[in-house]
């Protein structure tokens, strides 16, 4: 199994556009230990050849543009991309659909929840709905990875709900506290090869490890995790908004209640942050808190990490 | 008056990401002769300091980062964009409003048609009305280049209509050969300083050119035409696509109705096309048909392309 990062950073990528926190400034100024990241995605094969996309950024763009190995093979139209599955609706994992037009056959795999916001925004169409299929797929169905026309991959993803926020957009107020989320509105993806193969976790969103979700990761030999904030109130406390990672749906990464305490007793072979905000230290490779993950065990996503897993 | 190109290429961009055109191939290979090109807007000041868009392409997070004028000047949170004009809904023009979140004060100027269709999409929510003003604008009807916070530009814009094509994902076969587009379906911009000062016209899409509007544009001081197609089946004849550019709503550079043809007598300083598909030869330093526009006093924009115009 093939896995490379397209993007490490969450909604607004580092540096965010309106941003002039020092760590924004570093990766603007072009500091080597602030390399810039765009906004979070993978993409996984089985082959090298056909890859699919988890979640499709706003930069998808320029992903494609930086990775030879979803660049067209073929003339005149090609791509190697075969589908997208998607975790939420959020606009930072929605938006690169809209770079995916120019009538290639494609698959998106979502739950009826996220398929239903696609078809409530016509601008999807621009996805000719007669070459790209929308694959409903249910919690805790295992589904084969194919393409849309037959190729199939001899992957299985697992998807299965984690406790997360609808997304930003489409909070209701009405709702109550948490804004009217459903259980599929933030999904989690379990990815294996083929029996006794290696087993793979992909959780750019979370805001609470329960023991449920311990037990299921256990073991695992990867695990893409949420890396939004160092603490809860960070954006607060550096003045650059006015919501908590909770508010916002997402577990810190110090702390006693924080990620990698939670996942420190579970037996993961490699644990990789991933959707970091432009806030959190740990983007910097010279920071206290960059040494503090990396010596609890964990990485730090970039863009083009490659991963062979086998 | 100043005007940055922020980018060039027609949707899709150059090179685009399924194309394997020769084109699209040679910009991916980082031939010199044969620059990438980020989708078509172009961004424009009065004072150098604050700055209003033309379209939001959905590479816009990419051109902010690569134009210094657009990067935040104040601390924790700004942006020298006060705010975007829209000429239609399509996706290449309307899905880098979503790049513009976090909470930024912003204006958005679009006739009511293309206000409609983002009011329909509820994507667009994702930037909080309470902050993002969308002002509606009027054919004919000279508006003054405003941001949210009371900044006056000085600089006033007249929207027209031009003849086109409503948006690709908004077509409607039901209606006619016109697929439903209405007047303001395609709008173009005249940009104009101080009494006595400067004119420009922007106008990345247009189907013909018509004796009204060859008036109109009679002798400004510089035009921003649609650059699309060289010849008018190129898409079919390389290949790559079904369509023809009168069936995009794309005048062709090229031939005796081309654009070339169709402004020589008018009497503009200064022309320049944008909006140029991956296919145009035009695009390529090294080509025949760069020469010919050249010789016939036309400029290719690129990405990054600076104009002072006083």
């Amino acid at each position: 199994m093939k896995i490379r990062v397209l993007g490490a950073a969450a909604g607004g990528g580092f540096p965010q556009w309106n941003c002039n926190h020092p760590n924004s400034r570093r990766a603007r100024d072009g500091d080597p230990a602030a390399a810039p990241r765009t906004q979070s995605s993978i993409t996984v094969s089985a082959d090298g050849a056909h890859w699919f996309l988890f979640n499709a950024s706003p930069d998808l763009r320029q992903q494609i543009n930086a990775n030879s190995i979803l660049h067209p093979k073929n003339s005149p139209r090609h791509s190697p991309i075969q589908g997208v599955v998607l975790t939420n609706a959020d606009v930072d994992h929605v938006t690169g659909l809209l770079t995916l037009r120019e009538s290639q056959p494609l698959v998106i795999y979502a739950t009826g929840r996220v398929l239903g916001v696609l078809g409530a925004n016509s601008i999807f169409n621009v996805l000719n709905p007669e070459l790209v299929q929308r694959r409903p797929i249910t919690l805790e169905q295992p589904f084969e990875l194919g393409g849309p026309e037959g190729y199939r991959s001899g992957l299985t993803v697992k998807p299965f709900a984690v406790p997360g926020k609808v997304a930003l957009w489409l909070e209701d107020a009405t709702k109550g506290p948490n804004f009217g989320s459903v259980e599929e509105d933030t999904i989690a993806l379990e990815v294996s090869g083929p029996a006794g193969g290696p087993r793979f976790y992909y959780i750019p969103g979370c805001a609470e490890m329960t023991s449920a979700l311990a037990e299921r990761i256990r073991g695992a030999d990867l695990i893409f995790f949420d890396g939004t904030l160092w603490v809860d109130d960070e954006m607060i406390r550096d003045g650059v908004g006015i919501k908590t990672g909770k508010r916002m749906g997402h577990l810190s990464v110090s702390g006693e209640d924080g990620t990698m305490a939670a996942l420190r007793e579970l037996g993961i072979k490699r644990r990789i942050f991933i959707h970091i905000n432009t806030t959190n230290p740990i983007l910097l490779d010279d920071s206290a808190e960059r040494k503090a993950v990396n010596e609890a065990g964990w990485e730090v996503a970039y863009d083009g990490m490659a991963i062979n897993l086998d």
